[in-house]
C-alpha cells in the first residue's frame, strides 16, 4: 500500500466515520444537504421533454387490456363495465381459469368476451402489442409492474399500473423516461387519494379552509394475515424477506402529497426512516410452512420522515403484521385547520375559517376540538370534491372499497375519452413509490437522511397546483 | 498552508461531504453507527456509582419546600395538603403576591401558615439552604430547573423538578452527577405517566397482554394561544424563539420509555428529527406585541423517531401552535396486542389474549378492530394498576389533569415516607429531557442520526422492568 493510500484510509477513519460534538462549543453554519446520501439522478435524455400536464389525443371510446387478473383484476373489470364507453378486449394472466372467471363475468354483465391470453409469465407481451388496444390496466404482481408498463408505452399504449407501479429507482427512472419518449400516460392506480373523505378534504386545501397545510401524515397499516396466502407465488411475502424499508407507502403518501402539491409548488427533498426488528412475518411464515427464516429484512413497522422543499412534513407508517385496527392514518395539519382520518374522522378549524350558516349553532366552536358531528356532516356536504358530484350514487353502488375504486377508474377514462391530463401523472408515481428503494438506503445506513430525486428534473415548480380537469 | 494542510481539506470535501450510491450497486455492510453524530458523554467521577433502585433514609413526615408559584406551583401546593405525612415549610417566589396566595390557601386548608421567601430570582438559595426541609419541589422557568436542583442536592435534600427538568446535556450530567454524589433522589414531575389509562396499560403491558412492544408514539400537541401571556417574563416562548427541536417532550416520551423498559433491559440509541418552517408561534408574537420576529428558530411541528438497543422504534411530536385537538398521542404497539389513547382511547388484542370471562359474549373479537365499549371497561377494570387502586377516588376528587397530578405526587411521598426507590429516577429524567439538545443537533444537521448517550453509564441492563414499589 503506497504512503498516500494509507494517509487517506488513515483520514477516512478520522473524517468520514464519527463526528463528535463539543456541545458547549457554537454550532458551525454549513448546508446541511452535506450529510444527505444522494442517489444518481440521471439527466433527461435529449430530445425528450417533461409530461407534465400531459394531454393526449381524446378516445371517446377506450378499449382496454387487462393484464393480471389474481386478486385486483377481477374487480377492475368489472367495475369497467359500469364506465361509459370502454370496450374490454383482452383479459390476460398466468393461470387460464382467471381469464376464463374475468370473461364469464363480461358474459354476464352483457359484454362481449374478451381475447383470452394466458399460460406462462411472458404471455403478456403479445397483449401489449395488440394493435386494438388504447390502454393497458396491470394488476399483477409487484415485481412486473414497471416492466410490463414500460413495454406497454413503447407498444404505444397508455398505461395504468396497481400500487406500487414501480419497486426501484431503475424501475421509476425507466417509467419516466417511457412516458417523455412515448409521450404516452403512465398512471399509477392509487385508489385512496379518491376516497371521500381523502378528496372532500384535498378540497378544503385547495380552497384554504386549512391553510397552508404545513405537516402531514398517512400509512398502511393493515394485519395481512388472511391475504398471505393469496397472493400467486408467494411474491408479497417474498418481497417483505428480502427488502427492509415501507415497501408500500402509497396509500399513505398520496393523498398527502396532493394536498401539499409535490411537484406543482413543492417537492420531496430528503426522507429519513426507522424500523423495528422483524417478529410477526418471519413467525407468520415458520407457523404456515415450519421454514425457519434467517434474516429475514423487513421489519414489523416502519416509520419515514420527509422533508419538502418548502419546509414541510411528512410522517409515512408501514406495519402489516402488527394486531391493530386498519388505518391510514391520513392528517393534515395546517395554518388554519386539521383533518385527521383514523381512527375517527374528524376537522378542527379556526373559528372564523367557518361558514357562518354551518356553524350559527355551535357558538363554541374550537380549534382546539373537533367540530361537532353535525357542523363535520355540512362541511363535508358543502366542499364535496366537484369530481364526485356526479357519480357519488353510482360510485357506491359499483362498489371497490366503498366506491372509491370506482371513482378512480371512471376519472382514468374520463380523462382519455377527453383528452385531458390525468389526475396523477408519472412523477406523482415516482415520489410516491421512490420511498421503497431510499427508505432501504436509509435504513441499511443507519437512519441517515437520504435525498430524493426531483423526479421532474427542474419542472417541479412550473404547476402551481393539482388540478382534476373536467373539460 | 502546507501541503498536508491541502490534501485534509481536499480529502475532507471528498469523503466526509455527500455520499453518492450508484444504486444497481450492492450495499457494502458496515456499522451503521458510524453515520450517527455522537456528544461527548463524561466518565463517571471516581468515588461515585449509580443511583439505579436508590433507596435513602424513610422520611415518616416529609418537610417540603415549594420553589416557584407562578404557574404549576399553586396547585402543587394544594394537592400536598390532601396527602398524610407532609408538612409545607416554605413557600418561595419571585413575586409576593404568589407566596401570599399560597399561604392564604394553605391556611383555609388548616395548615399552618410556611415561611414566605420573595422578592428576586436569586432568593431561593435561602430556600435550598434551609434546614428543615427533607424535599425542595421545583415548578419555576425551565432555565433555572436544573440549577436549582443541583443545589438543593448539594443542600443536602431531595428534589422533584417540574418537566422538562434540564434543557441542555450539560444540565443533564449536572444532575446525574450530583445524585450520584449525593446520594439523593432527583425526580422529574412528569405527570403524565400517571394517567389512569396509561398506567393500566403499562399494568397491561407488564402482565404481558401485549406481548412485546416495538413501537410507541407519544407527543406533546396543544394549542398554547390561551396561556402564553401566563409565563412569567416569557419564558416560555422566548425559548422557543431561541431554540429549535422538540422543547417539551416528556409527556410523551415518558410513559412509551416506561412500557419500553428504557435503562431496565433496553435503552435509546439514536435519535432522527425533522420539523415545518415556523409560521404559528412568529405570527402570534407579532399579533400580540407587534415585533417582527426574525429568525424565530423553532418549527411548528416537530417530528422525532428513535432507535433502541433492541431493535424498537418511537415517534414523538411536539406542536404548541396548530389549531388540533391537544393529543399526547401515546400508542403502544405490541406483537400481541395495541393501545391508543388520542383521539379516542381503545385495545386491540389477539382473541387468546382475553380473558374468556370478558370476551365470553364477544365471539367476533378480531385484533384488528378495537374492542368493544364493554371489553374495554372490563379490561381496564381488570387491569388498574396497583399504585392506583386505594388512592383512585381520592385522585379523582383533588384533581389535578383528572387526577394524574395528585397519583403523581401522593407516590412521591409515599416512597420518601417508606425509603422505597422512587417510581422515576434521574436516568428517566435525563432520557426524557436529552431531546431537547439532541433534536436540536439533528435539525441543525439536516436531520442525521443523533446518538443518544447512556446516561446510566453502562447500567441500563442493571434491572430488569421498572418497579412501582409499594412496600
Amino acid at each position: 500500500m503506497t504512503r498516500v493510500k494509507l494517509l487517506v484510509c488513515l483520514l477516512c477513519l478520522i473524517i468520514g466515520t464519527t463526528m463528535v460534538f463539543d456541545v458547549s462549543a457554537k454550532q458551525k453554519k454549513k448546508d446541511v444537504r452535506n450529510s444527505w446520501i444522494t442517489v444518481k439522478e440521471p439527466a433527461r435524455p435529449a430530445g425528450q421533454s417533461d409530461v407534465l400536464a400531459l394531454r393526449c389525443d381524446p378516445i371517446p371510446t377506450v378499449r382496454i387490456a387487462f393484464i393480471g387478473l389474481g386478486m385486483r383484476g377481477p374487480g377492475a373489470v368489472s367495475r369497467m363495465t359500469h364506465v361509459p364507453g370502454v370496450e374490454i378486449v383482452a383479459l390476460c394472466d398466468v393461470l387460464q381459469e382467471n381469464t376464463q372467471k374475468a370473461n364469464n363475468m363480461l358474459e354476464k354483465r352483457g359484454f362481449p368476451k374478451a381475447q383470452e391470453f394466458y399460460g406462462d409469465t411472458s404471455v403478456w407481451r403479445q397483449v401489449t402489442a395488440l394493435p386494438n388496444v388504447d390502454l393497458i390496466y396491470v394488476a399483477t404482481d409487484w415485481i412486473s409492474h414497471a416492466r410490463i408498463g414500460v413495454q406497454a408505452m413503447k407498444d404505444g399504449k397508455h398505461v395504468a399500473i396497481e400500487v406500487p407501479a414501480a419497486m426501484s429507482l431503475d424501475e421509476i427512472w425507466a417509467l419516466i423516461n417511457t412516458s417523455e419518449q412515448t409521450r404516452k400516460h403512465c398512471m399509477q392506480l392509487e385508489n385512496c387519494v379518491y376516497d371521500f373523505f381523502e378528496l372532500t378534504t384535498l378540497n378544503m386545501v385547495q380552497q384554504g379552509l386549512l391553510g397552508e397545510v404545513i405537516h402531514g401524515e398517512g400509512a398502511y397499516i393493515h394485519g395481512l394475515q388472511p391475504f398471505w396466502n393469496q397472493y400467486w407465488n408467494n411474491w408479497r411475502m417474498d418481497f417483505n424477506e428480502k427488502h427492509r424499508g415501507d415497501v408500500y407507502p402509497t396509500h399513505g403518501l398520496g393523498p398527502v402529497c396532493q394536498a401539499m402539491n409535490i411537484h406543482r409548488g413543492d417537492r420531496l427533498n430528503f426522507l429519513v426512516s426507522i424500523d423495528t426488528k422483524p417478529i410477526g412475518n418471519p413467525a407468520f411464515v415458520k407457523e404456515k410452512t415450519g421454514r425457519e427464516v434467517e434474516n429475514f429484512r423487513n421489519g414489523d413497522h416502519t416509520s419515514t420522515l420527509i422533508g419538502t422543499e418548502k419546509g414541510k412534513s411528512i410522517l409515512i407508517e408501514h406495519n402489516v403484521t402488527s394486531p391493530r385496527p386498519y388505518s391510514r392514518m391520513y392528517q393534515l395539519t395546517g395554518t388554519k385547520g386539521f383533518a385527521n382520518a383514523y381512527p375517527i374522522s374528524g376537522y378542527a378549524l379556526d373559528a372564523g375559517e367557518i361558514d357562518p350558516a354551518i356553524a350559527a349553532n355551535h357558538e363554541n366552536l374550537t380549534a382546539h376540538s373537533f367540530v361537532p358531528d353535525g357542523v363535520k356532516k355540512a362541511l363535508m356536504e358543502k366542499y364535496k370534491h366537484p369530481i364526485v358530484k356526479d357519480i357519488e350514487e353510482k360510485a357506491k353502488q359499483v362498489g371497490g372499497h366503498g366506491g372509491m375504486d370506482f371513482i378512480m377508474d371512471y376519472r382514468l377514462i374520463y380523462c382519455l375519452q377527453r383528452g385531458l391530463p390525468l389526475d396523477m401523472d408519472v412523477y406523482d408515481l415516482a415520489e410516491w413509490c421512490c420511498l421503497i428503494p431510499l427508505t432501504e438506503i436509509s435504513l441499511d445506513n443507519g437512519s441517515a437522511p437520504v435525498q430524493i430525486p426531483d423526479f421532474t428534473r427542474g419542472g417541479w415548480n412550473k404547476l402551481s397546483s393539482l388540478q382534476f380537469y373536467q373539460n
